[in-house]
């Protein structure tokens, strides 16, 4: 199976996360115009997207909702569980622990590091804590291709140059800086100032 | 001036950002192809962008560093300094804090809420903390229009109905659930989970 769209793949994981938390668990089935009226989207829009990771459903009954959580699941997750790295452990390293784990039964952050010692060498939220110096080589041996990083903007291009050079192949990047890393290495940046920006805008303007 | 599309606006923030974060600061002036080079955008998306905010450069010297962030800061900001409520003082709540305040001139974190006591009526990080009973009456009083919502998931939706009440409108939120708003209120949903999910999915299919 190729490789989708960003956008696809976007919509695919918010129906998984939608049915896991909020649907109403009363019905075993859905229709995919319920679907669009919990996300926005069209129902057109929803079957295509769905006819992708190849479940369909029956213009009778739907979609039996626990299979379709299962074909998304399928399409979205590793076979095997998936180790993520996260560098960082202050508020929002810690943050991103306790909002994580537990959550998806195949995806877990693995290891966590910081530079701080009284941190290091110990168990936050159910993962253990390296020093930074052994970033490398514990990403290596734990075959991690994710890496989450949570630290100061100075310091954030020199960790992704070691977790790239670790092994890592994704990053989720919360510093605010654009990094310079080889084009096969994906990176989702999430400036949390340019989002609060962006709705500030919006929210000025709808008053004008 | 009428509403841009958010596409535009998001690249509009980025390159002040780029600007006033990763420009050498030796040049005083700096060409669309260089901008491009910073951004991965092209020197022709750059150019239209800039024309939206009715500055334009020279072929010759390009345009002027210091007048194009004053320039993207006039579009992007609100002429009087504008407040931000945050709502939950837990880790994330700090992490947001920290890298926020200070970053921008024209928007500031003007008020903190949390319902556990010992973290109310103190001052976090130059930022005054309130009960969360307080929070329709300080947003009102303070004219705040932004919200970031930084509580677990059970919570966000009575918060974000409450911001909304107290006259929010354009919310950030971190929790991961689908917030039921009038359309009026701009919604930038930001669900760490879901950004590990992609980045773990493009990580490993980077690898087939």
């Amino acid at each position: 199976m190729g490789k989708i769209p960003v956008k696809t793949l976007e919509r695919l994981i918010l129906y998984r996360r939608l049915l896991l938390t909020q649907h109403d668990g009363k019905s075993t089935n859905i229709f995919s115009h319920q679907l669009a009226k919990m996300t926005g989207f069209t129902s057109a829009q929803i079957r295509r997207d769905l006819m992708v990771i190849g479940y369909s459903g029956s213009p009778v009954r739907g979609y039996i909702v626990e299979e379709l959580i299962k074909s998304l699941g399928e399409f979205i997750d590793a076979t095997q569980k998936q180790g993520v790295a996260l560098v960082g452990l202050g508020h929002l390293g810690r943050a991103i622990l306790s909002y994580f784990q537990g959550r998806r039964p195949k995806l877990e952050i693995a290891a966590s590091f910081d530079r701080q010692c009284q941190k290091v060498d110990q168990v936050v939220m159910g993962c253990r804590c390296y020093h930074i110096d052994d970033l490398e080589n514990i990403i290596h041996e734990k075959n991690i291709l994710v890496g989450i990083i949570a630290v100061p903007a100075d310091e954030a291009q020199d960790v992704a140059e070691r977790l790239v050079h670790g092994g890592i192949r994704g990053i989720v990047n919360f510093a605010p800086i654009k990094l310079k890393l080889p084009p096969e290495v994906y990176v989702e940046n999430r400036d949390m100032i340019m989002a609060v920006e962006k709705v500030a805008y919006f929210a000025r303007k709808s008053l004008e």
